[in-house]
């Protein structure tokens, strides 16, 4: 059974109260968000990590095609164990959460490098990987990451089944319907939690592409391969036409559905045109439709928005998908600072998650200009979740505010140790202090004229201050 | 007379034609704009720069307490020709201005780190500057930044004032109001263009300071002093019981008053409280008398913000001041991120500018940690740049969008080159270009795979691409 079905029936698993546990929510209560479809859990009980020194789980029970240990064996405690080991909840009332995108590609396909990414992406907090990996050998790949990852693991499984056919046909239009779908069952068998599917770009959405003329056309790679082979071939996209195929392999393995947005703006001059709302209109249909086959399901979102277009793009999505989980990718402001675009996107990600959207997928510094690095990652993520609790004060998720109360407690005691526990990068902090260092307590930009000291020293004694000095 | 006096007058200045071109605007409905109070054009006829070439300018007219040439004669071609070489207009309609907050302290005291401060500012396009300077010689340094500087430049008087007290008589509270005017008034005859000054600390806003209490109580080093001066002598602010000593000054030498808000929040939880308020309903009463004495005014504003308050906070200023320039340091939409506060700003600030700010005060990585370095002011400004374009988008600034425009187009053609001029920051653009290379012509994130690339294949040829590869 899916966590959806679990939460149908009532059933709590562990997956959700270790996700209860780390929100600090109340089981039950999130037990009827997973009902409604209001939150998804990615858990797929074949994802098994050697976080915890699971190599030996691995061996015995891990990505050989046969279901793991205890599944769908019904009752309250006889969930499966697998599943990645730090389970996170993504929807309404929740932690909004960050999704971290690695991957090689043709021009970088060291797996090293990438298993590097995997470790910045933890260190700095990670909700959630996707493998985009487009080099290399994409199955090696990908399951080196699995094994690295606690945390659920996304993938596009559209890429390997694209790449495959061009390596081995010479193009994307020689890819079958059937290869793309073994390759979605073959990920799922390897235990990966959740799968970007570009469900909605039908012909009719190219149409409406068409009508409307575009600045930047596609700019989703996963969009643009489908596109390809729908023209070539003048048929359905084989998501959308066979979408219960692929329901059924969501159901049986519980691949929580990312359901993409082939069509998202590319400049902002695209931004909420009709082919991008085309396309939301059908990812509702099908939100639906997977509800009803008992499918954990989220919706993806842009792009490139401007900046007062990004509240009323959350709230379409929110009414048009039944309130579905929203992870927008982005949202980026403006088009005009490549080298920039992780703080372009922490505007955008802030204002989108304070207007309701779930899950924000970073974007590095080295969007629209090359394959990230490890830095480039590590700034991207932090970017990304600044704008998360940015957010989460003023959606008044718990703890949110706490955490701001006690830093700014701390600063104003001039208690730099305490501020430097509780700041979102200790790292950072230290290295600014170490290099631009104070002769005084304060800071160096003030150092005796600092504020919190003259202050404390006169509001306090309503003016009578011991001495002149400061 | 005064911008304000001259646009009053219906005499359009050499600084108002200037302004004009620059922004693209009609000058007529600037002139109108500045008359009404909404545009200001900080610019001291006193304010003499070498930049271009001009030092033997400065020899024989700046600097040395005589009025500038042409000062205060009328008519419409006999304005000063002194002033800010790129004058800027700050205000409704026109393109959100961004400052550069620079200046030595006492654990940093080098004139020569500040110069290349200017320069990187010039470099990155700010569009004016202010010498916060409180170590080393603070009247050698602000003069070598004024000749360096042809944009606007802007001090907080009281910190040079208050500096001096300590230094000779060791307390603040030693100042007098003397002291304070007499700061003012040399200032303005080295050729400072706009100043901050705290006249809305009040003793009514110290006392709803106490009974509102606050997490982090004063964070303005400006207001500080003041407080400590007003609550050890019992008495009210002299720049706010001395209003019109300060006003004929500012009218005397043109110098746009900005008045600073010594109550910002210096913590989200302190956000728009009452204290904060009292101090700004004081300020929109000073604008007014600022208008009826001649004096161009903006107002200063917070500061710490959570993000569903700052839109509020502009609105309330907008008409509590009747439509004054608005100039916001930050907002910072979170505590936590020390290290990354021009990210953390950049947030605030694109919320801020589109809801109707026209001023950005920049926030550099090394806030609340230390002195900032060269670095940390490009960094810094390039934050608050982006966050000012991106609002400058959805103001409907001339210009702004079709820059967005430009940069999609050449990004759907792969033209790198047309990109690197067109960006932010063409240096960061090369830089990871370089670091990150690809072997195709697309980059190395996607490489034969690009997106824009398959697309314009098959869209434009519906689905009868050439060849099946790519």
């Amino acid at each position: 059974m899916t966590q959806l079905e679990y939460a149908r029936k009532g059933r709590l698993t562990q997956a959700m109260r270790k996700v209860a546990a780390d929100e600090g929510v109340d089981p039950d209560s999130l037990l009827a968000l997973i009902a409604s479809g209001k939150v998804v859990i990615p858990f797929n009980p074949r994802h098994i990590s050697s976080d915890s020194g699971g190599e030996g789980r691995r061996t015995s029970r891990g990505a050989g095609g046969s279901p793991a240990r205890g599944s769908r064996r019904g009752g309250e405690d006889r969930q499966p164990l697998g599943g990645p080991q730090r389970p996170v909840g993504i929807g309404f009332s929740l932690r909004t959460k960050v999704n971290v995108n690695i991957g090689t590609s043709a021009d970088f396909p060291r797996l090293e490098d990438e298993l590097k990414k995997v470790a910045v992406s933890l260190k700095y907090s990670a909700d959630t990987i996707m493998d985009l990996s487009t080099g290399g050998d994409l199955r090696k790949i990908r399951r080196r990451i699995l094994r690295r990852s606690p945390i659920p693991l996304g993938t596009v499984p559209v890429y390997q089944a694209a790449i495959e056919a061009i390596d081995s046909r010479r193009s994307i239009v020689k890819m079958t319907a059937d290869d793309l779908f073994a390759t979605i069952e073959a990920q799922a068998q390897e235990g990966v939690d959740f799968m970007t599917v570009h469900c909605g770009l039908t012909q009719k959405a190219i149409s409406r592409l068409r009508n409307q003329g575009r600045v930047a056309d596609i700019v989703s790679r996963g969009g643009a391969f489908h596109l390809a082979w729908m023209l070539y071939h003048d048929k359905e996209n084989p998501l959308y036409a066979n979408y219960d195929r692929l329901l059924d392999i969501a159901r049986r393995y519980d691949i929580t559905l990312s359901l993409g947005d082939g069509l998202r703006p590319g400049s902002i001059l695209d931004a909420t045109d009709r082919p991008q709302v085309e396309e939301l209109l059908t990812l509702g249909e099908l939100v639906k439709r997977a509800w009803e086959a008992g499918v954990q399901v989220m919706v993806e979102g842009p792009g490139h928005i401007p900046l007062d277009q990004i509240e009323m793009n959350v709230k379409l999505q929110k009414r048009v998908c039944n309130e579905a989980p929203f992870y927008v990718l982005g949202p980026l402001v403006t088009d005009i600072a490549p080298g920039y675009d992780h703080l372009v996107s922490a505007i955008g990600g802030a204002i989108a998650a304070a207007a309701g959207a779930d899950f924000l997928c970073y974007v590095t510094p080295a969007e629209h200009l090359g394959l990230p690095t490890v830095d480039d990652v590590r700034e991207g993520l932090i970017a990304s979740r600044i704008a998360a609790h940015a957010a989460d004060i003023v959606k008044g998720v718990k703890g949110a505010l706490e955490r701001d109360l006690k830093v700014s407690r701390a600063r104003k005691k001039l208690d730099w140790g305490a501020q430097q526990k509780l700041v979102i990068d200790p790292h950072k902090f230290e290295e600014i202090r170490k290099r631009r260092r104070s002769r005084t307590k304060a800071c160096s930009m003030c150092g005796e004229y600092c504020a919190m000291r003259i202050v404390s020293k006169f509001l306090d004694s309503h003016g009578k201050a011991d001495d002149f000095c400061f």
